[in-house]
């Protein structure tokens, strides 16, 4: 039953709207819905995507428009005139046309703004502009239904069926005072089986979660995860309703957050994808690969003051791959369980020294199954006792020490408020690496001597 | 607004509970939402959180068990009798209710079945207890208004009323023919603003998405998602309306979905959080440490087949360390972007060359600048040309393979429906690692015979 795009199914289109077969596209995209039609659009030469577009009728041309790639949606509004443009926004929700204009070339915002026909609609959109990103302000839509308390049921449904144009989903109204302050709200099962007569301040439930304009998008996520809302009403400083949030906007949001934490994680500062250019992409992740690289040259320095003991006992540098990659495991082990309990709030991290201490319990534990492992097998293959103790005791010490940094780190970073995914990444891995490469050493040279 | 749990208020709590000062804990709890009294549960021990259990009201009691942690909800429920848990059953949605159902140990499943009242919600409970975790059927909720496409609006109106007790939330009512298959839909908004003598056939969405009970929970989500529905109605293999999803039940799905593709990137081959038991902590993380050790073994191996050039050349070793960090560093970065493609399905993957082109193209960029900079530290601050020459044409090789490994990997693991998220994680670092060491030893020989 879903859509799936095949490059077969692409060359096919493209040669319909070469040769101009109107009926022969109409046929294909028929029983498609915006997001699937908008994955072709995507895929399509500018001129190809904006004749696919003209055939489309206005409602769901504007659909596609929204469900598209962010760079071919400019690519593709690039084309149209500002009255063009105006038109399509017209036949979007407030928050929807917010949001494309703001991709606009500023030079032209203001002109699309004031060709668009529905003023509300143009006033609306001119006050979430004014939203900074990333707050509840720039997700919320204006199209909502709200009520007073003295209100009668029938004169609700009346208001109901007079907006029902503009407000696509709708899942309740909400009740407000003679001040615009939202005091409850009123499914619309509920609505449906009370008497018509009935008072709204007979039925209303005022127990209603609302959050600021003001809020981060963020927590606005939380709000509606943790209280299994699919729709959540913004108030203004004075608690006045002036919009509403619904679920499939914190959706994005969601996935959006998840990809970020993945990415800072991977060592990638930016929010690229594999579409995105080669420069792009090149600049998002050259960053990190630095760091690594300084940690790369510390971890040189360190090795360079050993350089006796090598050219005495080569067989030492044999193990430096190893310690390197267990110390950088462990440590992404560590801070990804943290990270991951800071995130879903299954910790209480009021106390550190639990956390620690558990964890260099499975740090210990790990460390002497691996450390046994290879001493086992460096008995068995080398000769030297020496090298053999060196990396088994070198081994389990690197590990506790990843252990507690993997923990230590992202916890420290979430008190200083900034994001602990960073720990989990190439910081962690590069610290490790210096710090497994010290020991390794140091516990080498005080061995040999011993041995 | 929102509730924080701090160690503070849980000491006064459960100093209340001791001395049994109702009134102090019902004044402190009055304004509190179940998920937020769940919170407090869990941090209880169990014969307090039995107490406070005790002074809920039923409906919210039956919401709070559902949104304790797994582990202390089985701890409480089993200091309850089977009636007991029966009567907290009936209070809950039928989904739901199996899914605690299913967590009680299976000698007392039956039992606790046979005692609840409602015979309705016991044979809801035990069909969809039938079902096969990750499926669509496990997710569904049974509680749901069907409609025949010949009834009025006024009709559908008193079937809502009858069934709005059972049916906590509704977005639509559904349309079936007389076999019971689903047709169609129909908005509560679109209810509430037809006339009551309507035919719901005059008015109906035909135009529903659907799916089966046996569909994977991964493809709900997506297709949740990618339509932004709140709701989805569920047929069985003949068409069928068994049931319905919500969104609250996928957006649990995705928070999952999330965390277990964190965890794989990391290198934990369970399900585990910080809450865990040692053992398992320690169990889940075993695998790919002892993989890395692996790598780190045959890492060995290839060095000690340069023995003598360490020997003679001591200052090879002091770069093992960067050129493993960077082949680790870079793979992560390229297999991360491929992994993200892939999850939200912004890649077309019947044709790799192009990305791997691309991506190749990436890594010669950031790899020209990194080795680059190297080569004027190493020619700053060493005598030897070769040592400086070896290090950067490694770097530059490294960092090639690595952006196609990465690359590579993770598509032909999805080509072979295994989770591409592996491949961000231990298993490209441990193999980057091991080429990385390969080329680099190579190199040396070659350059160090030529200068």
């Amino acid at each position: 039953m879903q859509f799936e795009l095949s490059l077969d199914f692409l060359d096919q289109l493209k040669n319909a709207i070469s040769i101009k077969d109107d009926s022969f596209i109409n046929a294909q995209i028929e029983d498609l819905y915006a997001v699937d039609i908008a994955l072709i659009l995507n895929r399509l030469d500018i001129d190809e995507a904006n004749y696919l577009y003209d055939l489309l009728n206005e409602e769901l041309a504007a659909d596609c428009l929204l469900e598209m790639e962010d760079e071919k949606r400019e690519a593709l509004l690039a084309t149209f005139s500002t009255k063009e443009i105006a038109e399509q926004l017209d036949n979007m929700e407030s928050d929807d046309a917010a949001d494309v204009i703001n991709e606009l070339p500023e030079n032209i915002q203001e002109e699309v703004l004031s060709q668009i026909e529905d003023i509300d609609q143009a006033s609306d959109i001119a006050n979430l502009m004014s939203f900074e990103e990333g707050t509840a302000g720039s997700l919320m839509a204006k199209e909502l239904v709200s009520v007073f308390a003295h209100e009668t049921v029938s004169a609700c449904i009346d208001e109901i069926r007079l907006q029902a144009e503009s407000v696509d989903v709708m899942y309740a109204v909400y009740v407000v005072d003679e001040n615009e302050k939202l005091i409850g709200m009123l499914s619309l099962k509920k609505l449906i089986i009370s008497h018509p007569l009935a008072l709204v301040e007979e039925i209303y439930d005022a127990d209603v979660i609302s959050v600021k304009t003001s809020a981060a998008s963020e927590d606005v996520a939380e709000i509606i995860q943790k209280y299994d809302l699919v729709v959540l009403p913004v108030v203004d400083q004075l608690g006045r309703l002036v919009g509403r949030i619904t679920i499939d906007d914190v959706v994005d949001v969601m996935r959006e957050e998840a990809e970020k934490e993945i990415q800072l994680m991977s060592g990638i500062t930016d929010d690229v994808d594999s579409n995105d250019s080669l420069w792009r992409l090149s600049r998002a992740r050259i960053p990190w690969l630095l760091v690594g690289m300084c940690g790369g040259i510390v971890g040189s320095r360190i090795i360079g003051n050993y350089e006796n003991q090598i050219q005495l006992r080569p067989e030492m540098a044999f193990f430096i791959p190893l310690i390197g990659a267990m110390g950088g495991n462990v440590g992404v082990q560590s801070s990804a369980i943290i990270v991951q309990g800071l995130a879903n709030n299954t910790l209480i991290t009021d106390k550190i020294a639990p956390k620690l201490l558990k964890e260099l319990g499975v740090g210990l534990i790990n460390g002497l199954i691996c450390s046994s492992l290879i001493l086992g097998y460096n008995l068995l293959i080398s000769e030297s006792w020496a090298l053999a103790a060196t990396v088994s005791v070198a081994l389990i010490t690197v590990i506790l020490c990843a252990s507690f940094l993997g923990t230590f780190v992202p916890l420290m970073m979430n008190r200083f408020k900034i994001n602990p995914a960073l720990a989990t990444g190439p910081f962690v891995t590069t610290l490790n690496d210096i710090i497994g490469i010290s020991i390794y050493f140091l516990v080498g040279r005080l061995l040999y001597s011993i041995f």
